[in-house]
């Protein structure tokens, strides 16, 4: 189907003051949406958002595993395997310090994926 | 470990001015993590990604599956099935005219994903 025959009756399904998230302004290349979507699968899962927001939360701005285990019925081994997926996408950071490692945020890995699905500084999508 | 004795060495790995996107600025509850990771686990996928920034971009904002396979080497079984992951968790929506259907995206869920990591009009952390 060429592009002359294609209806136009949703013309109004995407609001255009909305087309400056890079997603929606040109098609995303192969190499940039491999790149991005291990980021997205990462954060894809109830227990690494929720482990994500709790890292960020925490006094400091960093947490250990022990800081997170109480917020979850799960064991610390379970959370420290989402703590390294999460880790290995890049989405957090960590440190050992003694016998315990600490984690914080990768804010800006957040902030790329923030903007790539919409919202950026005073013209986002937010509105939509 | 109580909060008393958390070291605070990184509290400046966030970047203070970020602290505005809801990630970040209190734990995400159990509920609300439920409901949006399958929303992130649905574009955690590098042909979704793609598939659902070429439907946004696509003439008139609508695309059918025949406007979408020349992008990728699958088929259009495949692309379909994709189309059916993205359209059940709601980032897509569809309307059958003929024997064809129309795919456009639905802003507002693209939005509160963005909303949810990071930037927000005018004060978001996509300067961090």
């Amino acid at each position: 189907m060429s592009k002359q025959e294609l209806p136009l009756i949703n013309a109004a399904a995407v609001d255009p003051g909305a087309c400056c998230a890079p997603l929606l302004c040109e098609p995303l290349g192969a190499a940039e949406a491999g790149e991005l979507a291990p980021l997205f699968k990462a954060i894809g899962d109830p227990v690494r958002l929720r482990l994500l927001s709790l890292i960020a939360c925490h006094e400091g701005g960093e947490a250990c595993v022990c800081d997170l285990t109480s917020a979850f019925d799960l064991s610390a081994p379970t959370i420290s395997h989402h703590l390294k997926v999460l880790k290995q996408a890049g989405l957090i950071d960590s440190e050992r310090r003694g016998t315990r490692v600490y984690y914080w945020i990768n804010p800006g890995v957040l902030a790329r994926l923030s903007a790539i699905l919409g919202s950026r500084q005073g013209a986002g999508m937010v509105s939509a």
